[in-house]
């Protein structure tokens, strides 16, 4: 199989152990519920359950103890963009060529469906404990829960998302907190997935640490090279009008280095992480193929 | 002391364990976290947490492993009352006599205050495996963190709400609909109050039932009450106006069933559950006199 291939069967898997944790759409809370999978199963590359599983086999995971994990990065992803996307927030009406979910379910629910959404992914991976076959194993999934909260949370994504907020109302840009956001809104999740994958397959401390760095280094170049395309790309290629930003006077990673030195920065970190992930003993060549075309991508 | 004495020092005590995991109010996330803790510390009366306090004392509980559990679920009371207070929900402008947080800090810094204390909510119980000290007290944490997550989530307290909001938009109130929304609403977190309380000290299955039981009571009791008192007091002494649920033409239990029979109702339901916390070997007789009070309130 080819990478395409690959990555579709990949995503297929992602997909299958998410709906099984999905809830049925039935009771007298249907409505939620329905707005909650609408949410969810509105497409997307599912990339931070793929990162985390390939993160899980790397280090020799084997069984689904990884799963519940996968399916609740999933979900916490998608809450976040829920919750995003409201009127007060973004004010989005149309993400994956769908209409958002406040604007089938009406705004009220909409919180309620990203709030089901958080809980149920705590829900899910409380499950986890009862897979866990050893007291070890047990430990491995309580220092996941921890690294699922913290990365999502206020010292993470949350975090993340209000500095971009604040960042919009006025505080001034700095290069300090432009990487702020880029590391909490961008990265946190990654690295939660590269962490929890490598924490459950009973990877050590020094080896969770380079993930940690790896996925740090993938969310930062991945936001830069949004912002070199947002300059050099043309709306053909990418689907989306281009500079936007400079429109908006919006401080971006090229706007506060320029283009020659923000592409070199893409170049320095996408090296290091490649490095790190292929410093381990075994190696997964997909895995390596899938950072590379996130970074490098023209669109 | 008598009980108010105890009752104010019990207040105390729980708002002293909420605050070692409150965040501090710093970093680029400042706002956030400045939202958080207006919400939290806006007062109340902490009755979800020294309940479960209460309830581990019962069952012979001893050291701290409580108290992370106390927090998350203040956290949570907390979380859901700034999000039922946003425009998109009920639009609510004061809440304890102080402007709801929306109001201070804006829609969309309400909405991720409110997802930024459900997930420290879920953090903080996390952190609480560190302290179990046998694999048995893992196994209860685990066990204590999966009570949480439902009776939070779209089988509990979410559910209780989306049901609420769908019977405000037209869909047709009868008994047992009534009861799902003040059983999930209202009494969901009271019974997580109980369990977890029981399930950390070690308490039986049965015992646990029985707790659940004696909160499910006690939280539809509270809320018949309401419907009583909406009835039959004054303005003077509830400090809001009467009368509004028969102006709003709002389906009841009052409305359903009758005056005499809901009295009859509520005497029943209390009498069941201090019989139940009654039957243990120890007995509380502050926990009794609170439920009694809750109950059996005049306002």
């Amino acid at each position: 199989m080819n990478f395409d291939e690959i990555q579709s069967s990949k995503v297929k898997h992602a997909e299958e152990v998410l709906k099984k944790y999905l809830p049925r759409e039935q009771g007298f809370q249907k409505k939620v519920l329905e707005a909650m999978n609408y949410s969810v199963m509105a497409g997307g590359k599912r990339l931070r359950p793929i990162l985390m599983e390939e993160s899980y086999l790397l280090f020799g995971g084997k069984g689904e103890l990884v799963e519940p994990f996968m399916a609740a990065l999933e979900m916490i992803h998608n809450y976040s963009l829920v919750h995003d996307d409201l009127p007060a927030m973004d004010n989005d009406e149309y993400r994956r060529g769908r209409k958002t979910t406040w604007k089938i379910y009406g705004d009220g629910m909409a919180v309620l469906a990203g709030d089901g959404l958080l809980n149920l992914a705590f829900e899910t991976v409380a499950s986890a404990f009862d897979m866990a076959e050893s007291r070890e194993e047990m430990k491995r999934t309580a220092q996941a829960v921890k690294i699922l909260a913290n990365k999502a949370g206020i010292y993470g994504m949350i975090g993340g998302q209000c500095a971009d907020i604040e960042a919009g109302t006025g505080q001034e840009m700095t290069k300090e907190l432009l990487l702020f956001i880029h590391e909490n809104k961008t990265a946190a999740l990654i690295q939660a997935a590269f962490m929890i994958g490598a924490v459950l397959a009973g990877a050590d401390k020094e080896a969770v640490a380079a993930m940690e760095k790896a996925a740090y280094n993938i969310g930062i170049a991945f936001q830069i090279q949004d912002d070199i395309l947002d300059v050099t790309s043309s709306k053909e290629v990418l689907g989306k009008p281009v500079g936007s930003d400079e429109r908006n006077h919006k401080l971006t990673y090229v706007t506060l280095h320029g283009l020659e030195e923000s592409r070199e920065e893409v170049r320095k970190l996408s090296r290091e992480a490649l490095h790190i992930l292929g410093s381990f003993e075994n190696r997964s060549r997909f895995l390596e193929e899938l950072v590379n075309s996130l970074i490098t991508r023209e669109k």
